[in-house]
Order: C-alpha cells, then structure tokens, then sequence
C-alpha cells in the first residue's frame, strides 16, 4: 500500500476534528480527515455525534415537536383552530434525516471547497516514524498515511448502565431515542441531564407519559440552582415527571410479546421501592471519552483513568506532534468547546497565539423554556467567596416575551460586588439559547452590569430582558 | 383648582415618557405623568402608540398570523396534520388587545410601585412661573400641576394622504390595521415603510391579497442595499405584491353597497396609469411629531418646521427646565431610542453624564424574515468614503436554521479597513431582532471582526451565523 504523504492528519470528523482541519488547511497545510461514521446507506456521515446523533437531529425533533405543541395548546388562544391534529412520526424522523443529511454533505463540500482529503474509515495510529506517525485508514478502502502532526477528535460515547447493554430497540441511548418510529406510551429515562430532558421534552409534547429517574439529589446540579427551580416548576407543569434521589436496581427488558417492554426496579429518595414498566427506556447517565479503535497503545498516547486523552491547556498531549481537541479532551463535552479547541490547535500548528477562554463558553439547554448560561453560578461564587450582587427580571415584564404568549422564565445576573464585572449569566426562557450570545459578548469584553444597563436594547425584543437584568443588580429595574 | 406642586411633570406616558418619570421618581424626584390615551372603556392606556398601536399589538398580530402561516404550510413538512385550519379574527383581535392592557397596566403598576403620581388627560402648557411652569391636564378630572421640570413626550400621529382622512374603516393607519374585524380579500398599502411591511405581512399571511405601492425608487431605502434586496426576494416569493416608484393619483372610497371599497388611482414607475379596487387600505407613509393640544405657543416653546420640538444633544428645549424626548424630537422614531432619552433627560437633572449612542441603536423590522441591524449600512460607507471589509454569511449554511427549517437570509458584517473595528451589521433572518443585541454589544465596546470572530458561540445556534460573518470578513469562515 502506498503510504500518502500530509502535514496534519485529524481523526474524527466531528466538531473539533473537521474545523480543525478546514482552519489548517486555511493556512496552508496539506490536511486528511478521517472519520468512519456511515449514514444508512453506508455512506459517509461526517459531523460526529453532534451532527449525526446529537446537537442538530435533537434540535430538528424539538422543533417539530414545539410545532405539535404550539398546536394542541396554544393555538386556541391566537383563534386559529384546527381540525384532527396528528403527528406522522416517520415523516418527522425522515424530516430529521434530511436535516442530518444536509449537514453531513455540507461539511464534505467544506472539505473539497478547502482541499481537505477525506477518508471514510476508522482512522488509528500504527506506529511513530521520523518527524511523524503513521495512521491507517480501515473501511471500504484501506490506506496508510503519514503526517508531521495528528489531530485526535475521536469524541465520546454514551454510557451504559452496567448490565444493561443499548440494544436501540427497548434500551436507547440518544442515538435510538432520535429514531423511534412510533410515539411509546410510556417512557422512562434514567439521567436528568441535558439529553434526558431533550428527548423527555420531544416525545412527552407528542404524547408520550415520561418519567425521568436521576441519581443525584439536586435537580440540575450545575445549573444556577435558582434557574434550576424555575425549570423543575416548568418541567413539572409540562407534566414530565422527574424523580430525584434515586437508586436503580434492576433492569428486566422483555422483547416479545404483549409484555415487550421494560421494567426498572429503583428506590425512591425516601427509600421505598417501585417497579416502573414502561414501552422504552432512554438511559442519558453521561458519556465516555471515546478511543476504541484508536490504538493509542501502538505510539504510546496517554489517557488518564476516565480513558480520556491527557492535554494540556493547549490540547497538547504527551507527544509531539500529537494533539487532541473535544470529547476525547478534559472539559466540557460540548461542539463549540471542541470547535475553538480544533481552530486554536490548526493555529498553535502555525506559530500563532489564540486562546480559548474556558470561562465564557456558553451552556444550552434545547428544552422549552430553553436554559443558557455563560460563567459562574450563584453557588459558585457562594462556595468561592465572592462578594456579589445579583438582579434578575422575568420575561413576565417583557413585552415581546408577551406578544409572543410565552412569559415563563428569567434573566438572572451575577456581578462582582466591588468592580461591578459580569461573573455569570443565566438565562431560563423563550430563545434563551441566542440572548446568552450577547451575554458571552459581554463577558468576553469584561463588562460591568452598568455596561449592559446602559446598552440600548431593541424594543419590543426577549433581549431587553438582559438589560433589565443589568438594571436589576443595581436595583433600577425600569419595567418590573 | 388646588395647584399640585411636583418636581417633574412629563407629558405623555409613551416608551420615553413613562421610563423618564419612572426614572426621575427612582433618583428622588417628586414626579406626575399626565397621559390622555383611552381604552376602548374609556380608561387610561398609558404607553402611548408603542403599546396601544404600534410596536407591541403589531407583535402579538405578527405571532398569531405566523402560527397561522407555519401551521398552513410548513406543517406538512414536520408531518404534522392539522385537518381544516381556520383563523378566528375577533377571538385574534382580542387575544392582542388582552397583551395590550396586560402592558397599559403594567405601566400602572409600575407608576405605583415607583411613587409616579399618574393623571389621565390630556397635558398642556399653561405658563410660565417664578421657578417652573403650569400644567393643565384636562380629562374625567380636571387638575392644575406646577413643576420645576417639564418632560414633554407628546409622540407622534401617523401621516395622512393629502385630502384622503384615515377613517379606520377603509382608510387605515396603524390603529385601524390592528382592529380589523375579518381579513380583507384585496388589500392596499400605501408605504413599504416598518409599519406597512408588518402589517401587509399580518393579512397576507391571513389570505389577503396585499399589494403594497411605494413612491420611492427602492425598497427599503435606509436598509443596506443587499440585505434590501434579500428582503424583496423573500416577500416576492411569499406573495406581497410590492410596487415601487409609484404616483398616487386619486384616492376614491366607496362606503356603502356591494362596491364598497377604495380605489386607487396611480402610474407605475413606467409612468403607465392603474386603478386598484381594494377592500380596504393601509396608509403607512411615515408619522409626524405630536404636538396637538399641548399649547406650546402659551410658553414660546420652539417647534421647527416639521413641528417637531427642538432640541439640542441634550434634549434640551429653548425653554430652561424643559425637555423633550423620543417621537416628538430629531433623530429616528423608535420606542428604545425614546426610552433611551427619557432615562438620560431624567439623570441629567439629576447632575449625572448620561450620554445615548445614537450610532449604536437598533433597527428592526418584524417581518418574516426579520430584518434588524445596527450601525451604517455599505452605501453610507461608500457614500462616506469609508475603506472596508465585508463579511457575508446565509443561514443556509446554518445548523440550527436548517433543524428549524428557516434558513432565508444572512448576517452581514461590516469592518474598518484598516483598524477591522466593526462599523455595521446587518441581519435578515430568522430572530434577527434578538440577534442584533449582540452586535450592539459588540460596537458599544468597540469590537473588531476578529473579536467577535474568536468568541466562542453556542452550537447549534443562529448566533453562530454572526459569528461566520465575522469570520467572513477576513475570509476564513469555516462553515461556507
């Protein structure tokens, strides 16, 4: 085999791996990206978990789902009635494929627009060579590459429960919670984090009877606890029923017959036993840095005990050349962490300097009323010792947010008590997860609250809220 | 008449009048708004054409109307069916008017809570005494008010065609707009202004035929002239029948018996002569100061000649003590900017250094798609012999769009050439109106297109796209 010959090799072709090769190509290296997601017919699906199984079909599903919701209640109060509402689940699914799709065919046109050479296979490392490593390419066809630097991008994967295997069919991660073909009856899902509640969210609004079972006493946990509360009282009025405190023991899944389905035997808080049968079970308890395949052994690649590749602040790993982003990396799993670490990485390549600021990165969660944040809580600040002041105003008082019939939520700002800089924004309402864009902003530019208060804002707009927020901390709210 | 002394006594409970009440109330002041607006049970409406007729009713018809739309025809797409869609105008009408009095009451509340002492009439100058200036409010009470400080916040009327009166039943402004009782089948607008591109985009999307003539050349003339022809693609495609460079002849209407209606007679920009039989027409040619009533004569406050009060930087009238914000001065009619001037005014008596930005203030046109930006668009630029960059980047290449399934338009951003200090952005698209927070933002500190550039964005968001149009500027976008 032929060895082919490039600067920069990326494994993984997700958020962190295909924007670091589109930037290192920009600045003139020769780049091949490798990645072995197939879509159903088998062909390349580039764009990793968020693309394919994650961020975009989520939000797709959501948005259809939102829609069937606006319908059923909330079309009665604008005077717009319909006749039999029903939902073709196939169609939206097939709609959320196609969404998928376009996404996974831009970014091979990103790849060709940018002279970025594409492998579809599983990509790992075979061996260290002079000035390199080389990387073989398994799939259809197989390939040897050589590059000066790699890239590993190879992401995560949903964990399991021990003993209790995905099979996608009764025991889903979000790759099958994303797929099913009918609305189950009843739903369970054992974790409470953000792609529990998404999925609970989707399915519950189509009509599903959703129960989620968490393991931690606090609902939210690295949510401002304040906004944690809002959402628990939406969540709960929504009628998704959440369980805190709770202990799984077994789980019997039965595929056939009338009884096909699952049974999930847990403690509650206060001690008492259930037994929960439900059609289908989506277990979202967290995910694993994922380098299956990867061979890291074979250079010598450390991982630290979570299996994750060890970095450093600028995602160097232990070897040279070798450089990993993402998932696969400490921090937060999310596509645009991955995204500036794959920018910031092709760049460190070239000699330049960027930084990727860890404590502006936003947070989103896809629920409705949708939840964002950027910076500290307000139990942070409690258990670092920070001396703050806090303003909040809800979307109650906002006139769009009325205009638009959906007034749920808040806007909550933390700002030091001395300096009056912005130490946190949290968000929980209509389009939360745009208005926390101009909270980054913000943050990245060391604004004081008194900077926002004094912004003009658009009216009628959710944005004005932040600015009333602003005014808040400095207890001059203008409208509530 | 007992005279009430007040320290401040503001005319009109507009956006600008009712904030600087507020305002000044908060900074000590002993403070009287006089508002004369009425519901339609004869009770006070505080809020002014903002509340009553304008930016917030429009929003609540924009949203109804857009459900409408999504329901009709995107639905199918989502496999949602919906059977026999029907819109309940009156029952859409009243759901408006309930976000309407939710607001006026809101105000209400706001002037207890704030220690504003409120009268509803009507507020005119009566003279000037030793330290301050008579105020008559003429209403269900009469009251004679002396204060120190007068505000005044009169607003502004909507323009009428010369000779042709707004009757509100054929020949409507704003108010009538917002108070049909069913959808007109054929329906005019004269002025593709903010008011006419809403309000035609309500009805249309209700089953009206609307067809919109415009005396000037081009459309949407203080719009950046990309993002202005973007807008005519996109209401060309829904249907708005929009006609530019148009001569309004004569103006006929019809009040009674099976022709009942409005002809208008006009040459198109060929100069070939039409008559268009509509069911009813929009007037929406542009507002004028409102001064009506306010015996400004009886003090020597100096109006100009368009009647509007004038000011200086300042907001200060010809008239010591005297100040006038929002609609009724120079500068653009937009609630924010109004509320923007009643908080400095009000802080300037106080001895404080407020300053209102004028080159950051936004602009938004609630369309579908929205159109919103801040700062100078290319032809002002070009016209200012400005050196820059621009950096384009469509919502077709965004994630979050296409899992919405609204990807029209695009984020154009405008840099300096040479510093890269961003000089105007421009959206159209989906919540550009809450997009356009950030950019503020952004200018307000100063920002260059690298800055917004390298701040990190959440993923999937529409936000990204201003992210990629700063990236685009420097042609390094990584997702086009």
């Amino acid at each position: 085999m032929a060895e082919l010959k490039f600067d920069v090799v990326v494994i993984g072709a997700g958020p962190g791996g295909y924007i670091a090769a589109i930037r290192a190509a920009q600045l003139g290296y020769q780049v091949a990206c490798i990645d072995d997601w197939k879509n159903s017919q088998g062909g390349a699906a580039p764009g990793g978990t968020c693309t394919n199984v994650g961020c975009i079909p989520s939000k797709a599903l959501l948005q259809s789902s939102e829609y069937y919701e606006q319908a059923q209640h909330h079309f009665g109060e604008h005077g717009i009635s319909t006749g039999k509402l029903s939902i073709d689940v196939p169609k939206m699914i097939a709609r959320k494929d196609a969404v998928v799709k376009q996404n996974n065919d831009g970014i091979l046109y990103l790849f060709k627009k940018n002279k970025v050479r594409f492998f579809h296979g599983r990509g790992s490392f075979v061996r260290a060579v002079e000035g390199g490593y080389e990387i073989r390419v398994q799939g259809a066809e197989d390939h040897l590459l050589q590059a000066q630097q790699v890239v590993v991008a190879t992401g995560s994967a949903p964990r399991a429960l021990p003993g209790v295997p995905f099979d996608e069919e009764y025991v889903l991660s979000n790759t099958g919670a994303l797929q099913l073909s009918s609305v189950p009856k009843r739903l369970a899902l054992i974790g409470s984090g953000v792609i529990g509640l998404e999925m609970g969210s989707v399915w519950r609004r189509l009509g599903a009877e959703v129960t989620i079972l968490e393991a931690m006493p606090t609902f939210l946990a690295a949510v401002d606890e304040q906004i944690a509360r809002e959402a628990r009282k939406a969540f709960d009025k929504q009628g998704l029923k959440i369980e805190l405190g709770v202990k799984v023991g077994g789980v019997q899944v039965q595929r056939k017959g009338r009884s096909a389905g699952v049974s999930i035997a847990y403690t509650d808080a206060s001690g008492q036993a259930h037994e929960l049968a439900v059609d289908r079970l989506i277990v979202s308890i967290g995910r694993v840095p994922y380098t299956a395949g990867l061979n890291a052994e074979a250079v010598g690649l450390a991982l630290d005990e979570r299996g994750a590749i060890v970095v450093d602040e600028w995602c160097r790993t232990n070897l040279p050349g070798v450089w990993a982003v993402g998932d696969v990396v400490r921090g937060p799993m999310l596509a645009h962490k991955a995204e500036e670490e794959g920018v910031a990485v092709a760049e460190r390549m070239a000699g330049q300097l960027p930084q990727v600021h860890f404590n502006t990165i936003p947070w989103v969660i896809y629920t409705s009323p949708e939840i964002a944040w950027v910076g500290r809580t307000e139990q942070q600040l409690k258990a670092e010792g920070v001396d703050y002041k806090v303003g909040t105003f809800p979307f109650l008082a906002n006139g769009r947010a009325r205009a638009m019939g959906d007034t749920t939520g808040m806007v909550k700002m933390l700002a030091d008590a001395k300096t009056d800089e912005v130490l946190g924004v949290h968000i929980i309402g209509p389009m939360a997860s745009e208005l926390i864009a101009e909270a980054v902003m913000a943050m990245e530019f060391h604004a004081s609250s008194e900077d926002i208060a004094r912004i003009c804002h658009a009216h009628p707009s959710l944005s004005e809220a932040t600015k009333e927020a602003a005014l808040a901390v400095d207890k001059r709210t203008l409208n509530f």
